[in-house]
């Protein structure tokens, strides 16, 4: 029978919090189911959200804010789910590192930055800061879903799903008028020889298992997002880093010339780049730890010797569960099938976040939960996400919405670009775009400062796409994509306020070519 | 005879530029007026802007496109004006070079970063890379003006007024249908016995002159926007600063609560900060330079021994000739008065940029000039500057716009914040706001990685404030104002795609409260 700590009562402080949740991950109380339910409400309950990450917390937040009540259980000892335990959060600090590496290498030995040419850091004690430090996001979540939120939540413990009404978890069956599955994806495993050796990681394990200094060499499997985001900070540490791509490096950057310039930059770095590449196996030392990789290119295969092999191939939505107790319809990547509703095939269960497939991005997690829970409220909604601004690191922010200038191009008969640096005999050896976090660069490797273009249609004078390689935009790009959606013109943006000097330099740009009546490039 | 150098049919590159520009500066060809003037066009010009910078070249620029012709007369050898030769673009380089130094000296001997201990940075060094640099951005103006904008422009000369039509500059007369005043301003003059010692700088001083390394104690006189900016930089490269402050530092940060944060953070580096203060006299040491200031406080006078005194007083415009040959009407700062249509007392004259007085802001600048601009071709239009979004610098990027949490509490019945750190018995010991750039210290230094606040108008569910001090939110505030500007809900806000994890947490904070009918704080 598991041991149920019954904290209704108690208003722990974040710091409690910390102390509680690490006691519960690693201590005394590892096997202790964690009840916040209010035993006086005898409403039943609107929704029970299995799993309390993005959409099933932000989801139970709404529906309660709008008078519901419901429950969230979650597995883990803390709200928020794999982002800041093991995903998101942790690439951030490792993407922060990175760029930060990139600059003190870039000035070695120039003002007050030491000479890094023999400087190595350690892979190892910033996966320990990270896992050291990742209690603080996950108290603040638990704290702030209770004392500020008002949320029922059952944590540390499996649910069980009994019916599309009824949740088990910690011995005890919980009912409600409606099921919502927020229950994730995870790494899709890597499928060759060698493959379950220690030393072979993705994501998650090496914030988990690594208890060792990375040697002199990584390879990286893998060719989107999440494998450029973790190579670039391998090869910021000062290793040779080597990524092995099937296809095309960064297809998800649409922009070519963008793609280019970023990819170019990762080159600068010396970030090794095999594309039509496929892992052959990873052998074995005589420690057990992997110790070579070999890869299988047109070439032939070559053995590459290392000890650490990261993998990023993409995630799978963990719906084996549901599938098999509610039945629920699954699509072909192993996706919890939904209509716009976030309804599945069987009445009364939602599904949300990553387990109904792409793109795992934070806000349509978030997003598909609240949209659940107004559904279930009563009011008439419709979810799909579309034209979402995206994003990735590289020893970069990399930002970008809307159509590539390619897509732009086949689709309207008159396209104008305005970039920077712009098209000039100088190429990229002009100190822009320069703003905060690129001024060094600007005045001591201007072909470092970044690269932007904001695509114009001429006919409608609207932005239909924007693209950005520096520092500083991401923010931005969330409320230009807003209003790009609603029609932005170049004429409404030269009329903005700038701060100079901002990282987009998008207003004043647009300003410069407003006055014209029929549009041109700049 | 001032020699002329007529470039109209040469097309040099950005780098050709820079070499011509510098021998403008500094080489042989110091004295040469270079004539970029389309002698083939017979038309009578439109407007004459005197003075190139960021008005009279954004206005310029417009009036071009619009099918006008225009004549730009500077007296520097680059378009662009004071602020990337001596102002608002070296203060961004030694900007980055606190935050980045904070960065260093809070993680010193933690990772790979190098003990901070007792590494002083050089000042003299950084101005040296601003000023060996700063040619590139002139260069890339010079070159867009000509290149990409088609504008006719005349440099290095200085241009005299001889009526509302006509300016002399290099011994030609130029007329045009009228003239428009873009004379900039200059920084105020310090008033003390000894403000005219070496060892005394403005913001334009120290680009120009600095020839020697600054000691161990540096004074800042002022206590707004630039006064901070530089200071904190003195503070970051390890040197005792104190600031001296006439009446309270940075009422600029109108949120008392923001203000709070910023100023604590300023104390926590170091920054010593004296309100209520003046200077009484700087004292000349036997080398005929300054070595030591004389305070005035209300605790007496206190002697501080320095070799470095830094002035930011503000801005005077430079309206003198412009009155003295048109008796265009002055206000009592000096600037130059103009209506709503940028026009000053006198017909076909009108003024724009900081000559017409503040916000002596870039976007006001420009703006100004594009309105003046339209109007000249013909537009009926009407410009004032108001709700503009604002910034300014200490070690950290600190962006505001709207109404302050006491203005807002002032104006409606119920206002409501949303704030990271949130009000928790933890106060600012815990990790929030995390995002790029402060991922280092919510690991490390919690306290350190910003503070944030949303303000709403419970009622209409409006923003009408917010206020960031962190890093990467600069640039979406001049998004974001102007959606507030357009009557930004919380609904709405919550309803946008955020990038995951964003340096304004607002908008997934928003969508955490956007379910409540009655609204609350977080």
């Amino acid at each position: 029978m598991t041991e149920v700590v019954n904290i209704r009562h108690e208003h722990a402080s974040i710091r409690e919090w910390e102390v509680r949740i690490e006691q519960l991950l690693e201590g005394s109380a590892r096997d202790a189911a964690v009840f916040n339910v209010n035993e006086d409400d005898d409403r039943e309950y609107d929704a029970i959200f299995l799993g309390g990450g993005g959409g099933g917390r932000f989801g139970a937040a709404y529906l309660r804010a709008m008078g519901g009540r419901q429950l969230i259980i979650e597995q883990w000892p803390f709200l928020g789910g794999s982002c800041p335990h093991n995903a998101c959060v942790p690439h951030h600090l490792f993407s922060e590192c990175a760029a930060e590496l990139m600059l003190q290498r870039t000035m070695s030995g120039r003002l007050w930055f030491r000479d890094m040419t023999d400087v190595r850091a350690s892979i190892k004690d910033v996966v320990d800061v990270f896992r050291r430090g990742r209690v603080g996001p996950h108290a603040i979540m638990n704290y702030q879903s209770k004392e500020q939120l008002d949320l029922e939540y059952v944590l540390n413990a499996r649910g069980t799903i009994i019916d599309a009404h009824t949740v088990e978890v910690a011995g005890r069956r919980f009912r409600a008028k409606n099921l919502v599955l927020g229950l994730g994806a995870r790494a899709q495993e890597l499928h060759c020889p060698g493959a379950d050796l220690k030393g072979v990681f993705n994501y998650a394990t090496l914030v988990e298992d690594l208890d060792y200094e990375p040697g002199d060499t990584v390879v990286v499997v893998g060719g989107s997002k999440t494998a450029v985001e973790y190579g670039c900070f391998f090869n910021a540490t000062g290793r040779r880093t080597i990524l092995v791509v099937r296809s095309q490096l960064l297809k998800t950057i649409t922009d070519d010339e963008t793609r280019g310039y970023v990819v170019d930059r990762m080159r600068d770095q010396g970030v090794e780049i095999l594309e039509g590449a496929l892992v052959d196996r990873i052998e074995a030392g005589a420690d057990g730890r992997a110790c070579a990789i070999h890869i299988k290119t047109s070439k032939g295969i070559e053995r590459i010797a290392t000890d650490f092999v990261f993998h990023a191939l993409g995630e799978t939505p963990n719906s084996e569960m549901p599938a098999a107790a509610l039945g629920v319809k699954l699509g072909a990547k192993n996706e919890v099938l939904v209509n716009s509703q976030l309804q599945t095939s069987v009445p009364n269960v939602y599904a949300i976040g990553d387990l109904i497939g792409g793109p795992m991005e934070m806000f349509k997690a978030r997003k598909s939960g609240v949209y659940a829970a107004r559904h279930i409220m009563g009011e008439a909604i419709e979810y799909q996400p579309k034209a979402w601004p995206d994003f990735l690191h590289t020893h970069y922010e990399v930002s970008w919405m809307g159509l590539s200038e390619q897509e732009a191009r086949a689709r309207y008969k008159d396209i104008i670009t305005i970039k920077m640096p712009p098209d000039t005999p100088d190429g990229l050896n002009v100190a822009l775009p320069a703003s905060d976090r690129t001024m060094l660069y600007a005045f001591l490797e201007p072909k470092m400062s970044g690269f932007q273009k904001l695509i114009l249609d001429a006919a409608t004078r609207r932005v239909v796409g924007a693209f950005h390689v520096g520092y500083g935009a991401k923010d931005a790009f969330q409320y230009l994509n807003h209003l790009m959606k609603q029609g932005l013109t170049i004429d409404q943006l030269g009329d903005m306020d700038e701060l100079f000097l901002n990282p987009t330099h998008f207003i004043q740009l647009a300003r410069l070519r407003a006055g014209n009546r029929t549009l041109r490039n700049l």
